[in-house]
């Protein structure tokens, strides 16, 4: 999973790392920069998707079998407070694994020194790939 | 409007631009770039789902009063086919306009020479805020 | 697909009819009876989108191999109005058909005499089951 | 809120009724009846999501100022295993509270004896409406 995360230009080029991996579980972390930023300063939404996204993509990956791949084939987004922090934390979660579709929960935070904002909270579906591995 | 978008750093830096503007009806141009990319060579689907939200909060804006904000409060997104081809165009269009909430569709297609392939889909909500200038 | 449609004893109870029925298209009529209302004496929501969810679903079967089966894996819904009227109407069409998941699309309006409304607009994931026939 | 549930006709005639009620947190319960399934004798979609909406609806308003009403926006639904049970239990929660806006989840459970399997988990958005007394 460290291997497929690291083919992924985007995430690279954003910045995001792995913070934690457990079955079933993924932390991302993605430190604050500039050029993440939308017109008022607070990371773009679309830096809080692609994270929210991504670390449910990999908490339902820590679950397929080896040699499968992972898919997202849709998600649902709720923004709840400006993402503003010196970096975001996204928490994936596996809600229902399943052998084709596995339903996913990402809560993204805002780390603010002591301070934790909940940013946004998303759902996702998965779907897993046989001969696409990632 | 465009004076807000070139503010938006997260979406200079992905090479976006405004490919058409009229009331209620936004169109985003992405260029393909390699670091734009997941694991297998196509868009991400953070590139994707960020043009699609934004190409519907300038749709939305457009209908906006003079001296007000837009911000999403959530979107929906169903990824249709894999993301590939020379650019993304982004299709926001507001679907019902509303004092404090506008609901926007989004259709995000791939552009390979003649071919237009439907990458995504999505349903958003946005909401005006008054004293936030964009 | 009528006969599975007139099996649903929720539907049969709502008193929800097949108005049109093509390949990818299956419009539901809901007409209008006390006891489909909520508390200010529209339509409830519950039955709007249930019209939304089914017709759809229909609509996806109706491109799916015989012998099959058709399940909603998932769906967002936007309330764009209150569901006023004589009537409802849910218009399903699929966006996206697929072997394994068909992305469908639901709008829901409101009939007053000449009068249509737009009452609600959905995004749907439907999955085709093998040995399930509906 | 007990006022404002018994007028909903709709859920009246589904059977629904109110099993827990605490600041931002309101379960409903709805007993197995024939007439509330679908073409293979489980829940119905449409009265697993009513309840799950609903839930979510009363939980807003329990947060909301006296003499204010409560709208669904939209909401998104995963439906996660065939809705069996004796009865569904629809647990509705609030994750964000706000002026205008409020984001709730719904998770809704198909309880058989001792067993209780989780059948759908939603994302709501429910408005707040002065003027509209529920």
């Amino acid at each position: 999973m460290r291997a497929s995360f690291s083919r992924q230009a985007f995430m690279a080029g954003l910045g995001a790392e792995i913070a934690h991996l457990a079955p079933g579980e993924v932390d991302l972390v993605l430190p604050y920069r500039p050029d993440l930023t939308q017109q008022h300063g607070f990371f773009h939404a679309g830096a809080t998707t692609t994270i929210a996204d991504s670390a449910s993509g990999y908490a339902a990956l820590s679950l397929f079998p080896r040699g499968t791949g992972v898919l997202t084939t849709e998600f649902k987004v709720n923004l709840l407070n400006p993402a503003r922090g010196q970096r975001l934390v996204a928490e994936g979660r596996v809600v229902k694994p399943g052998r084709t579709l596995t339903v996913c929960r990402s809560d993204v935070f805002g780390i603010e020194g002591d301070c934790r904002t909940h940013v946004a909270t998303a759902l996702l579906s998965m779907i897993c790939l046989e001969g696409l591995e990632d």
